[in-house]
């Protein structure tokens, strides 16, 4: 039994309507020309808090019921969800926790404060992480939002598949980034539910590629200490969202670290966006080798965010 | 009597549309929020070719009868010009020559030639340029399409000030940038005829502030040798585009260095859009202090291309 339906990601869609912007597509002659097809660029990175997490975070804390939600929401997380459910928590009025690694760059700390969320240290060891959101949890009444594997995170994610199936007619495939794998789960679910003829594909770092390694041997695989620019894509797969992609995930392509700095070079060159190393791997992958065995003509390829910092250039 | 009227405006929108992209307007709580007003950014950037010379280029290419074109255009520019008339030259199917100076960048003579065009160089003097134009145009019957100052070029340029009226209500002002004045005055034509009510800025950077001057003392003022890195902004207004300005622009705003690099950056990093230092221009103007005079709530800020080198940055 799948963590979510259909059904969920189309109430999802309805719900947080409302708090979340429709991401354009963005086309571009010179990368067709380079992919010898026609892509379908998502701009996730034009989301609210400049990732498609503020899509999950909205739905996970919209849904909550008031007296619930009073009691706040916290998560652990050093990346892109702590924004998004920062900010997804001050929309509605009630408090986040975000408990980080001492180890966090102060940047990521900063963010999280600048959404109006709180930040809370624990010791950079998965033991002490949970002991601290368990504590926070037990002490505030705060409701545990995790960035990838829980239902209502998935179904958020899967809205931003709704609105390319209802923007690109006659789409044949897409390439979804995979790190816990909250966006190809969501993704699979909602493409699967309303045109099963769209074929379904990872993309993921060679050096963070227990989802391609989980596919190919049809068991879910741990994640080998990842060592990848795409810091996006570094957690492993979840409960919830791995016997998801098991089912529905044509496969997964893996891109070295030199394919994911050019096809993010080549984004910002040539198609103006600033998006993420994550979102950069979706690109390599439709630009690599391995992909020219794929014969579909329209794919779109989901640009899943654009928090990068700036402080240096990547090529 | 000024060198277009909004018919020609109007007419250039009906003659590019197969050719041009309509630009989405983008918009950003968090530069709301700085500039104390709601600012509507138009992407020119991502305009083919990565700037609204394409319009203006489109414009007269497919203006010429069959005769005249077939003859081909020249053009001498080492900017933005330069790539918009070489495909605009390539998509009617005729050809281009750009005189360039022997000293400008190998990576703009790359690409012209990139979007098919022919590269000429010249010694790096205005009389040594004119010779190597006119000798073009007399051996070859090529047409002149200058960057800006030609009625057919200001036109074009004006299309995209009728696609933000049509996509901002109750717009109050807009800010352009201004080198030679092509997009500003084809901006001031477009908006005056349209909608009178809607005030008409320029922006500038101080190290090239002949606009600003000009406006100022009511008679045009040559460009003190100009050095910004706004690189698109350094020429002077021109013979047709002064009149326009000085009639229908309500004052130009001049912006330092710092203040250029400073929004730039901030566009990049909130707004996830790559964009050319001459686009920050407009944008450093409505986060900066003279403008907080402007009592405009709702404003639009041209966003004029993304054409910039990612060999480096700027901060």
């Amino acid at each position: 039994m799948p963590a979510i339906s259909l059904a969920d990601v189309l109430a999802a869609a309805d719900r947080i309507r409302p708090f979340v912007r429709p991401t354009p597509v963005h086309t571009s002659g010179t990368m067709d020309a380079l992919a010898g097809r026609k892509l379908f660029f998502t701009c996730e990175n034009f989301q609210t808090t400049g990732s498609f997490k503020y899509r999950g975070a909205t739905n996970a804390v919209q849904k909550l019921d008031a007296a619930t939600a009073s009691r706040g929401v916290v998560t652990h997380s050093s990346g892109n969800h702590a924004q998004a459910l920062a900010l997804a928590a001050k929309v509605r009025g009630i408090p986040a926790t975000v408990v980080m690694p001492r180890t966090a760059a102060a940047v990521k700390k900063q963010a999280v404060i600048g959404y109006g969320g709180r930040v809370v240290e624990c010791e950079p060891t998965v033991a002490d992480r949970l002991r601290v959101v368990n504590e926070i949890a037990a002490t505030t009444g705060a409701t545990l939002i995790p960035p990838y594997d829980h239902p209502d995170v998935i179904a958020g994610q899967g809205t931003a598949a709704l609105e390319l199936l209802a923007d690109v007619p006659d789409l044949e495939a897409v390439v979804v980034p995979v790190g816990g794998g909250g966006m190809l789960s969501g993704y699979c679910v909602a493409m699967k539910g309303t045109d099963p003829a769209v074929t379904v594909f990872g993309a993921e770092p060679l050096n963070a590629d227990d989802a391609a390694r989980s596919l190919a041997t049809g068991d879910r695989q741990p994640q080998v200490p990842p060592n990848s620019i795409a810091d996006g894509l570094l957690t492993n797969l979840g409960d919830l969202t791995w016997p998801i992609i098991r089912e529905h995930v044509a496969g997964v392509f893996t891109v070295t670290e030199a394919e994911i700095v050019a096809a993010m070079r080549l984004v910002w060159e040539r198609m103006k966006l600033v998006i993420e190393p994550s979102a950069a791997v979706g690109v390599a992958v439709v630009l690599g080798e391995a992909f020219e065995g794929v014969t579909a003509g329209r794919v779109g390829v989901v640009l899943c965010g654009g928090n990068v910092s700036l402080d240096k250039l990547y090529w």
